[in-house]
């Protein structure tokens, strides 16, 4: 799928100094919290730490800053051969950026990086009402997501 | 949840000794292929150089044999204060140790892991014939699982 982007726009993996508005943007999907710059930096230190396990990726506007997030945890699994399984998680966009279908950019992107480096499949999990945007992205339904939560 | 084991059957992390029986019981659940000794100890030998990312577990029968599979994956995250989410997968129990509650075993062994970790959430997918297993496991729908797979 080739997928355009704004002009000027790109996406590229998540940098510290991105800081501020990666938390920003994360904030329209969920609830994020107080994070300093300095628990920022531990954890994307530690992610950079596992390059080949977590990917974070963002989508940059002309100024460079970060409009849209999503990550790619890349699993390494004994079944289908050593098979590597890619999981997308954490996708936002910001609220100003609707209407630019960086969404459907940053899941093309993310699942181009997992076919590259030999996933055999990538999942994610989403609510029923985003089914039919991720079928726009070529995903099909595969399953039920379950949770357990701890208080 | 208290849940018993059979009599000299145990919880247990993964031994690299394990390797033929894993394998077959994971072929319970899905292609797995041919995978030597040497694939089987580089892959677990990754799985240990990250120990608090892969958690792979088995249950041992009395004799020591692995006759169920069960992996929690953590994942470290920014969102909920930068919290851990635990990744369920790859749950297998042996075709002869059907009726011994192994799987829910296995569920209670891995989710108990995860809450000790600190995990504010753990969450698997699975087809809908299982939704009511994972029920009685404490677990509730939360999602839909969409997959694209590479050919």
């Amino acid at each position: 799928m080739v997928v355009t982007l704004p002009e000027g726009y790109s996406f590229r993996a998540l940098e510290l100094s991105d800081y501020a508005k990666y938390i920003e943007t994360l904030k329209v999907l969920t609830t994020v919290g107080e994070i300093s710059s300095e628990s920022f930096a531990e954890l994307f230190n530690h992610w950079k730490e596992h390059p080949h396990i977590y990917q974070p990726h963002v989508i940059a506007n002309t100024e460079g800053l970060v409009v849209a997030t999503g990550m790619l945890l890349v699993e390494r699994k004994l079944i289908h051969e050593c098979g590597k399984v890619g999981h997308i998680e954490d996708i936002s966009v910001a609220g100003s950026e609707q209407g630019k279908k960086l969404g459907l950019s940053m899941i093309t992107g993310l699942t181009e990086l997992a076919e590259k480096q030999g996933c055999y499949k990538v999942i994610l999990d989403c609510s029923p009402h985003n089914v039919g945007f991720y079928e726009k992205c070529g995903y099909a339904n595969s399953g039920v997501e379950m949770v357990k939560r701890f208080s």
